[in-house]
């Protein structure tokens, strides 16, 4: 319990990189900016390595530090488990946590494999029986003009969607002498940019229409096939953001490897409302560093979205008198706007770790309140089934191929 | 011959509506802007209604009118008949002039089949030997930008190409009550979104890259699948572009007939060089009213263009430092520019009309040089059969498709 | 009378150049795309180089030459006096055809001095009384999103106005080495920047807003006080656009003459309404081409334009629910925007010269009508005496200066 | 000192509002994502209302509460005063600050009056000689945006400097009803949107540039002149940022009162190397949320920039071939980039507070090296002496006005 009176939270979290950083940043950020009805506090950091993960801990005021995640999970002031590794331990983790009767917070994509997904909804559908909450980390659903989008779209001003363009643009790749990274094994990574990036946008199409992927139909194209080893291969246990490698994985050595996952994916798919869908991940796309951009087209108006310019969400009014009719470049930085009135007035923008607070508020909401919060599990094992079935249709010479819904 | 000296081509047109007024101004403004070799002369206009004919003629020139397009056709002032109607009628009109001896420009799409064009290819290489020169109005071709954006790709400056991303969005049939125009006719039409506008995007991204598609994945919909008649729906001969109805055509009745061509149309394709494709062309994209977008990402750099801002380039540099790094958004209204300098000083922007006018010019130059202009009819028959494959793969379940190169 | 029973207008030409081209497309496209009540014909192009205007003439269609004004304004075919020379020929040339009966369309400013504009308005008054009309020539008025954000402050969507920021913003004169070109001599061109362009912005914002500029306080600078004299300094007759130099001009010598104008002009000022108002006109922004820049905040919406974008008007309503307000962009292309409906389908853009038609059309309808279209000679002296308080202002150390209202 | 043998340095903070927040976060994010020499400690919170100033203490972390701002400066564990309070108060509180021997961190504009900054610029030059450093918050400056636009222009590459834009636009208080804050008051605010958001582009293109503002002519103007008075209006004791009443402010009451500063400020000025410049702050820019806009034209090249999209920079090189150039849009998220090593990957864009934590990371790395951190107290009365010539000039009727070098 806090000074006032507040009842806490104990968070343990597993992986220290990347995720590590905005995760930490975000339970620190949640209790100063939001009233948050249960306050968290930094019990563990858990690292493989005692040293690099201790100066993490320091940095961000983690209490102490594990560096066997089974003793993380075990401790009794560890509350809530925040996985942060790479995909092929999530599974492990997760389902290790939810039987300790510790919520979850995974990171994206759940799982690297279908299998490994269902399992894992599983354990948080028997564990939710016990009032044990789990969420998984698309953390881009909580950036304001990606909520503003949804609310608009079930406020009924889009109308019947059309179509859905949805891209998520990488360049960090696209020199054939970068190196080989954890990211490009298909052992650690499970895919490329499909399951890095390409998992974002399917889900956030899906949560912004509110409609689900029926079927696609897929290419995946791995356009250089060898890379340089990097000198140091070990890979860091909590990378797992959507983006580039550290700067020891850049150290390039004369020998080369396969690259074993996908550079770009491209494929089309229909959603449950009839609309026409055009999806593309990809780190070869020269000049576009974080480009999630998606469109939607209704009968009754549009949006435009592109995270290179992450605080404006472009709005078309279809219904008004063509005369002033357009695209409204909607600054999303006003109090009515969501999760905007925890931080500062209006045109004073928001960053790229902020989604992560307003899912920490959101998440420590949720289990204050006794409440499944979402996207949960099962939504982590929709996107996965999207995944395997764009694998598929790309591996059948792009045959259209069914999604189980 | 003019007062000094040049040599006169004489000029029959087919058709008068939207592109007879594009058309028109384009021969006439063609002398005026630039340099020509030979000076058109605008002899015959051709339409059924002598009157609405007429009155065209006279709002921009033509010295007479031929109701019949044969007895146009057949006119010895006549040098060069220029096909203006909608697609069914373009193989039985250019086949005849060329067997006439007269050059041929044709409207795009070439022909509503492959089969047509075929024959009009066969048309155009027998008379190509008797000097007879032909041209397909894939007009884009002539914006500024866009033949920027072909000179960048030749020169190196974009290396090699993993990315295309084409689209081509309309939003004028986005109303379920739109009537019923012949553009959503298949008899009439060929096919709608697909051949009317998504043919534009198909040529260009061929066009800028240098390289062919060598097949498809396709999805075509139909989301209106009734509209109502409109009052006068004889259609007008001479409508063509990729566009909107007359107003005439706007005059609904209760009545209502089957929509019989696509909305929209969504492929994947590969080019010959191994990049990886996503087109789209739709009249549902409500808020875009002629938004032809293309993005090329290669190796060393990267192009958008969006028709909506045309006079613009957007070009990115992926060679130079990452510090400086980023698109510029090049204003392609420089004399060194493609075709500027025969218009106005630097950032007086051309309109939509001028690529027409560059049209005219380029296709002057060709017959008075004794070099066959591009695209060839050939080039209207890639185009068809890769239409052609869409449609076939569409109807497959999205099916790959090659298509012949 | 044309073939329709339409009754024509002989138009006389002074000046070829430039304008001289914009204005002859103007005139001979008016008829095409609108239906005007009197149709223009070409009788007579004036310029004192008959080869060099002869060529001009054959372009675009002008049945004769005149190499001395007094004889084009003598003719009996010519009834109206199209005035396209530098400024410092205004006044003689314009007084003369007023004084024979003709009516007269003069390029802007109207005149080098204040003197010169008053004895103009005075010939124009006097004319007036005999069913003759003049005009002069701010045809950015008529740029269709120009003439969109006059209607929307009309019809008080903007409500008081508190700012207007105008800027014209060009650079073909950055560097040092760019030629004395007669635009940079203050007998021929009156001023630099701030005549040839200021005076565009002066103009709009005042016609945009409706009110009228009370006071100035200003700057002027010449950053480049000599430069290379061209080889040939003739200077052509005829070219008085807001823009670059001719080729000719561009050829430079060893010799140096002094700039005699102003590079930039720097002024800020009040309207009758209130609001603070911020000028510059410049040739020193580099990267800028013909950036004709313009916001007005007012208390219940403002607008944006930008020249370079000309197709587009931003427009913010004000008084919609902060969620979903800020800045819509109007694509000015649909049939129920300013002077579009002559052209073509939604967004299908238009240029820089498609203004001078819609400039022609509605000095056509005046003229068939016998009204007094605008802006008249009377309004071209506000902005003479607006011009020549700014450079009192600028010559007192920018002491503020009231202009006559 | 810390346990991995950092020494530390205690600070204590005077207010706790909307800077009071910002500069919490910044304290503790600066040695989590920076490798700071000294690890700031939350010492004390100092505000008068203890409940309120206790509660903003929880949710940061600060150790303890001051409700007597001398307490907390007396504290000897307070090694370093944070002084976030209303403009009339900084002088009083820093100098004492300074003469006990603290370094201060003082919020912008430095003081009400340019007596008040000589006074804090003497009391800083004296503790200076015994190692004690003082900086003013002029937090813009450290945006990477802008610290690129600087290093580019003392890199040479932007060459003499001819025209300086700058605007400060905000909308807050365009609705009449808005009610009457302590920052519409002049004793409490000093000036109104002048001194406010003013200050910060004064200062922004300066520390561009590099250069100083010699002299202006100035328009102040208050457009509503009595507003609603607030029911509440204590006014918190912290709020100094540039931006929006608190919502206690916002509750009105039927009372008016007369707003005692200025809504906006446009002014002209000179700056030492010649360039001409223009210059606007208001909160009656409908639309404009906090839209800090600047623009240089040089020789070389171009800049500008926008705070709506504060991770942009444009960069126009103007010694490129024209075919190429053009406004690149360079996304300031490069590990080369200033500030951004220390947060994410490219693409992922940093937001308003971010600028905070840099200046801790500064503050906190010139007190470990013994270096005068910048911009100093001086340069605090620099802008202070500009502010004033505002002033005089627009009370003298915008009579030219100097401004001492």
């Amino acid at each position: 319990m806090t000074d006032d009176g507040k009842p806490t939270l104990g968070i343990g979290m597993v992986g220290y990189s990347f995720m590590g950083a905005a995760h930490s940043q975000a339970w620190r950020s949640a209790p100063s900016f939001f009233d948050v009805p249960v306050v968290p506090v930094l019990r563990a950091l858990g690292g493989r390595n005692a040293e690099a993960a201790g100066e993490v801990a320091r940095r961000f005021g983690w209490e102490s530090v594990e560096t066997d995640w089974r003793q993380l999970v075990a401790r009794d002031d560890v509350e809530l488990v925040d996985v942060c590794t790479p995909g092929d331990t999530h599974a492990e983790i997760a389902i290790a946590a939810l039987e300790a009767g510790k919520h979850v917070l995974c990171e994206k994509p759940l799982a690297n494999t279908v299998e490994e997904a269902e399992a894992m909804v599983a354990a948080a559908e028997k564990a939710a029986d016990s009032g044990v909450r789990s969420l998984v980390g698309f953390t881009y659903r909580r950036v304001p003009a990606i909520a503003l989008a949804r609310q608009l779209v079930a406020d009924g001003r889009i109308g019947r969607i059309y179509h859905v363009r949805a891209q998520y643009l990488q360049d960090w790749i696209s020199d054939p002498e970068a190196p080989l990274s954890w990211r490009l094994q298909k052992d650690r990574a499970g895919s490329g940019a499909l399951g890095d990036i390409g998992a974002h946008v399917i889900d956030l199409t899906q949560h912004i229409t509110g409609e689900r992927i029926t079927g696609v139909s897929a290419m995946l194209e791995t356009f250089v096939k060898e890379r340089p080893v990097p000198s140091s291969f070990s890979g860091p246990l909590g990378t797992t953001g959507g983006t580039l490698p550290s700067s020891a994985e850049k150290r390039a050595s004369a020998e080369r490897g396969p690259v074993t996952v996908d550079d770009a994916a491209v494929f089309m798919a229909r959603f449950t409302g009839g609309a026409l869908a055009s999806f593309e991940a990809t780190r070869f796309a020269s000049g576009r560093k974080n480009a999630i951009r998606i469109e939607i087209n209704g009968a009754n108006g549009s949006l435009a979205f592109d995270f290179e310019d992450m605080n404006v969400l472009q709005v078309h009014d279809h219904t008004v008198d063509p005369r002033l009719g357009g695209f409204t470049r909607v600054l999303v930085t006003e109090p009515s706007h969501p999760y905007v009135e925890g931080w500062w007035p209006p045109g004073h923008l928001l960053g790229y770790e902020h989604a992560f607070t307003h899912q920490a508020v959101d998440l420590l909401t949720a289990i204050a309140g006794g409440t499944d919060p979402a996207p949960s599990f099962a939504d982590g094992l929709v996107v996965q089934r999207i995944l395997a079935a764009v694998e598929e249709s790309a591996a059948a010479n792009s045959a259209w191929t069914e999604v189980p819904v």
